[in-house]
């Protein structure tokens, strides 16, 4: 099975710097690149150019509207970030999460935020796992180098060839699913009693149940209390 | 002792390329930068301006002339590239560079050639070691990527915070003499009787002597052999 990380570009700003993380993907042996609301529309010609000899990856890139979207049959999504926000999740290292990723058999992702801000808070809540690259103080770190040590580790890792089977873990889709309607339902039982709490609330809520990798059957089991609960 | 890594350009060509090696380096606490011969010779504003941050790195580096005088204080060399050429040399990965640093208490340096052409065979031969990055087959990592998995995978090693005392090999300026010393006694007893062949017989025996890690002691011992040898 494939299992190679899918990279993920969160509303990438410079076209030169998705055709460099391109590049640094042909280098460790990845070649599907999704790209969410890049500033600059699609396609992007900048991209092309820097890409060189990656360009065929630049042309089979899929274009996303919205991070879930571009999640929806990834099982782990890792956010590469060097700031661990305020919502609740487990971290680790590049090196820790390319051990997982060859002994899990989950189709995975890698999330990268745009070049200035990083990912955000709503970006976050669809990943499981945050990977922080360890770095000096003030690093600076640039999308194309981040992503070079991301397949720089995942090409080592992956040279030992582990063949795990499938994982059985929930996909993006099927929890995006389960938000929607575990969401509706809170709405029509009047959980959220402070609206201007309610965001900051569901977020919570999400890495709540991100974290615990829930598969598809314990998801239907979820659907099934919320059906229940709510009286349908 | 610090023996954090020296990073060495040798012959670099674009000015941009130099402050993006400066910014890699202050990621993962590196900060001693040495150009050997840069194209558009030195200052270089274009490497101030994209170091950012990271311009006391630039502005601090140090400008030779040649490999060996860029290496004179450096116990062991490590040459990286994506091609060993025809020199014997011991090829390691970069992970195994840094672990053999953290335990050699030897002063080290990693060599990187120019954007196009690489390290030659000549800068080469100053190298005990080669560090050879695995990648997928035609990879091309520019000089800061290369900078930044160097840096990367020293500053993981350097985090275990290992003491070691300092290593009594011989450095390259050492090596530089007796080098100089053996081709000359060489010369005086007609043993490159082939002279278009001198200078690739000079390569190798410099990378057999180097191969061996010499102490400052034994390489007394080598030119009190030549002495002897040649009746001085």
């Amino acid at each position: 099975m494939d299992n190679r990380p899918k990279i993920i570009l969160v509303r990438p700003q410079m076209g030169e710097n998705i055709g460099a993380v391109a590049r640094a993907m042909s280098n460790f042996g990845l070649c599907e690149l999704r790209i969410v609301a890049p500033r600059d529309g699609w396609p992007n010609e900048a991209a092309v150019a820097m890409a060189s000899g990656a360009a065929p990856i630049i042309h089979a890139a899929q274009l996303y509207a919205t991070v879930p979207e571009a999640l929806a049959d990834i099982q782990h999504a890792y956010a590469t970030t060097a700031r661990p926000r305020d919502v609740e999740k487990r971290v680790v290292t590049p090196k820790e999460a390319v051990c997982e990723i060859a002994t899990s058999g989950e189709q995975v992702a890698f999330v990268f935020g745009p070049e200035r801000t990083g990912l955000e808070n709503d970006d976050l809540s669809w990943c499981r796992t945050i990977v922080t690259i360890p770095t000096a103080e003030n690093a600076s770190l640039n999308l194309a180098q981040s992503a070079v040590l991301m397949g720089y580790e995942w090409w080592q890792q992956a040279g030992k060839g582990l063949d795990v089977s499938p994982s059985e873990a929930a996909t993006t889709e099927q929890y995006e699913q389960f938000f929607t309607r575990l969401e509706s339902s809170l709405d029509e039982s009047d959980f959220f009693k402070v609206p201007a709490k309610k965001a900051g609330m569901m977020l919570n809520l999400k890495a709540m149940f991100l974290r615990a990798g829930h598969t598809e059957q314990e998801l239907r089991t979820l659907h099934g209390i919320l059906s229940a609960l709510s009286g349908r």
